[in-house]
């Protein structure tokens, strides 16, 4: 079998400015970087301003199990079978972080015959929004420090600077650090820690900015200290969100890419799906809107929360309406919900699929309380038996939720035609009623409690002290009118990552909660979330080489 | 008066396409960053391997004063004069490093009517060069820390890690850190620091070496740390110069851009020149000699420091052979050496000219030493005397030196047509003898002795005790047999910043020395080098913004 480096070094890829005059754009509305990738000038979504968006199709999934989903490959996939049909369709991605390249995964952009290519340049420096992001988030780290060793007329109390340096590499040594050592030069000697790029505020408001002046502005929104008195300081109390902007001039621009069947794919921002909202840019979006008749996205993790996310967050802030969503499962997933282990999963079981189906049914009918219709896809799999295939496709049947197979995999874009064609019928006869869950003016623990109950399906919500104490002072602060960012486990529908299927009688207990002002949101933690990855025993960097006619090797 | 940035905003460029075909380079030999930048194929170089080389012309100075030299900027005049004659020319530049962009500086690519552009976009994030060799670096200081914590089997000596990890920011928070803190699962605590990314050793490799393969294996061989027994490990021990090659497989790759003018202008590599070597790449200044009949580059800090390093270490591994080198002063700068404050540099001083003029004499002296024909440029000021400028013509005269004023900051290519033509006469009629100074199989201190009797004018040179040790060590594993890479101040031939003009009877003083093995020469050091430098009080970030129309201030 081939490896998905293999089958993307044999792509046959057009010329980017063919794929995107495909679309509409002319030379002057991209930026090339080299011949397959371009940057999409933002006058675009300006010059088509009245036009009317496409449809918007989100793409989710049942909580992640470790058989695989196939979610993004899925996304892929179907952006593909809609071309197929002949339907104008732009694909919309989030962009891959580097430093995890270099650790276990190596690079991915979907697999197998459903990628987005060239899957080299993509996984590595693509075109340089990571490190735009890493030198705006460091530029106004290195301005706290410097603020603080020249006087510190703001007073920033150096044991409460929130806002941490961050590089796109999985350095665990850079976690917990000391700096400003060695002497009187140096600054003031303090507590500090790297977080890897992708969960910087940075991305997260990438990604959620509408234009360049709202990401100045809510750049200069972010929270970094506090001061001696116990009082929030600000990024523009600093006045580099302007240094900050021109720095992220070029990495507002959405970048267009194409599938290994031509496909339009735009990949832009990347936030982590925890302590931020794991969705594209807004940009990417309302872009793939107004270049395609079909737009395809995704959002990270489960439906629980990367669609709970992309759907409060995401489509607030964008003011977007989802037609549909698309639940991707694998029977195999489906019954290791259902408690099988991985190593049996091979073995046909009905009754564990009849188990571990309530996770499937749970996040339908959350997708339902948004008013969005809802398809199915199974991701199919060779050990997938007929009695099974048959209990799922009955059950959906009874719920009246349309349900595809898809082996887009091993088929790219034909593997995914009975899903485009069930996507294109509920498009075209089911009509989206979609609103948001919850108002972002309740309280943070209204709106906890919301989600807790309608999404999770818990009984309701346990805050130790330190969370008590923290959302008091971001009401305090009247900083608390903002939606939720709920980081949990992606495993289970519960914050106990052991409860698979559809846990019931059981609490969340939030253990932090802090405001990533800028961004807009209140990140509401359920247990440790690690910000900085390291490296395995043999890292993934080891493998990789590149040798003198440009072949590259390990980056699969 | 036009701040550079508005004189660069009115430039007229012509689509980098353009400017490429005009040296011949074909849409197949370029990938275009954006409209006004592109990076060249090195299958250019290998294509035009049996065409003859153009001539090479390196810019140099006498040693910097506050008064202002205008080196870069007679470089760009130099290069455009030439096009204006209608000589096929390019010129071979450094690239900007963006933390200092924030620092005092603001942006930097010549000045006036002799600059580079885009010039935004060069001094921010230009093609990713800069983010390439930061990932790189970073990358193998991960593996560094991660070995040990993985168990270690190379036994590293984590009191003696000598690789730093880089940030492309002015942040002196970063110089002096301890690592590895919170607890096993981020490692072994110890002491570290970062560098700005310039300093790097990546950055110097980059620069010196002549293709891919030359670089991983450079890269591969790079001193990171001792083990235990005091031997040394290199990074190839860890086996992550590949990775590390992957991420600098589009950095390699020289970028073209242009002068106001429209002349090309290849801007490559910008490494230190104090603990690095100060040139852009070999790469950079081979592709200009084979797109130019005539290749204008230049060398960092004053001709003791700059051209010697150009001369002894780029032309050696590069194995080029400069035909005509010019050295730049002012009347002003001269007169500085001549004793004379900076706030009375405007008043006509013939006698201080006398006696500053010295510095001059010296580096022409030291230039004919490998060789070389010389020209000097006077980079004319308003308050420069008719009797000064007599004085100098007169002295250059005597020495059989050819001599022209340039005016390229306020008219661009037409004020360095004088100088033009000088070079064209030289480069017509002089041959040059190019040999280096000192064979590189010498001692260390033997080669030492070499620069510091010959180039600065120095008795001897005497080394302190650290730097005893450290040679012995060097010499002990057989790694002493590298071209000398020397970091002094670049106020004064000697030693010491206060002696101007052409100081005598004075020592060097050898602090310390370390082996840039993978670079490929021998640091001395002869003072205390800054590699991260700091934000002043009210940093050009704070000046710095972008509106909605694009506009960009502060970026001067």
């Amino acid at each position: 079998m081939k490896t998905d480096i293999e089958i993307a070094q044999e792509a046959k890829m057009e010329p980017i400015v063919k794929i995107a005059n495909n679309i509409g754009l002319t030379e002057d509305d991209i930026d090339l970087y080299g011949k397959y990738k371009c940057k999409i000038s933002l006058d675009v979504l300006q010059r088509n301003k009245d036009k009317k968006d496409g449809k918007l199709i989100l793409v989710t999934a049942i909580n992640p199990t470790p058989a695989g989903e196939g979610k993004s490959t899925v996304t892929v996939g179907l952006g593909e079978a809609l071309c197929k049909m002949n339907k104008n369709t732009v694909i919309a991605l989030r962009e891959p972080s580097l430093g995890p390249v270099f650790g276990i995964k190596g690079g991915a952009a979907g697999g197998g015959y459903a990628q987005v290519v060239p899957m080299d340049d993509i996984n590595l420096h693509f075109t340089g929004d990571m490190h735009a992001i890493t030198s705006a988030n460091n530029l106004l780290c290195a301005a706290i420090d410097n603020h603080i060793h020249q006087g510190n007329a703001l007073r920033i109390d150096q044991r409460r600077i929130v806002f941490k340096r961050v590089m796109d590499m999985n350095d665990r040594a850079l976690r917990s650090i000391v700096v400003g050592l060695g002497g009187k030069v140096n600054g003031f000697p303090r507590e500090d820690g790297f977080m890897i790029t992708v969960a910087s505020e940075i991305m997260a408001i990438l990604c959620l900015a509408n234009n360049l002046m709202d990401l100045k502005e809510r750049m200069g929104k972010i929270l970094v200290a506090y001061d001696l008195d116990g009082n929030p300081v600000y990024c523009k109390d600093l006045n580099v969100q302007g240094a900050m902007a021109l720095l992220m001039k070029d990495a507002i621009k959405p970048n267009l890419v194409q599938t290994l069947e031509n496909t339009p794919a735009i990949i832009h921002g990347g936030p982590f799906a925890n302590i931020a909202h794991g969705c594209n840019s807004i940009l990417a979006t309302k872009m793939a809107l107004k270049l395609g008749d079909y737009a395809v996205t995704e959002a990270g993790f489960g439906a629980d929360l990367g669609a709970e996310k992309f759907l409060d967050i995401k489509c607030r802030y964008g003011n977007l309406k989802p037609d549909c969503v698309v639940v991707v499962a694998t029977i195999r997933a489906l019954k290791h919900h259902g408690g099988i282990d991985k190593a049996e999963l091979s073995t046909p079981n009905v009754e564990a699929l009849k188990k571990g189906i309530s996770n499937l049914e749970k996040q339908v009918e959350n997708i339902k309380k948004y008013g969005v219709p809802v398809v199915v896809a199974i991701n199919k799999f060779i050990t997938d038996s007929e009695d099974e295939v048959k209990y799922i496709k009955d059950f959906c049947s009874k719920l009246g939720i349309k349900v595809a197979l898809t082996e887009v995999w091993e088929k790219g874009g034909e593997g995914g035609l009975d899903l485009a064609k069930e996507v294109i019928d509920v498009l075209e006869n089911e009509k989206s009623n979609f609103k948001c869950l919850y108002d972002e003016k309740l309280s943070i623990k209204e709106k906890m409690n919301i989600i807790a109950k309608e999404i999770y399906g818990a009984d309701g919500v346990e805050y130790l002290p330190q969370a008590q104490k923290q959302i008091k002072e971001i009401e305090k602060f009247n900083l608390d009118k903002l939606p939720i960012c709920v980081a949990k486990t992606q495993y289970s529908l519960s914050d106990n990552p052991a409860l698979l299927g559809r846990p019931e009688g059981f609490k969340i207990t939030v253990k932090e909660a802090r405001v990533s002002n800028g961004a807009g949101f209140i990140v509401v933690q359920t247990g440790n979330i690690m910000t900085m990855p390291g490296l395995p025993k043999v890292p993934a960097a080891n493998k990789m080489d590149i040798f003198e006619d440009g072949s590259i090797v390990g980056l699969f």
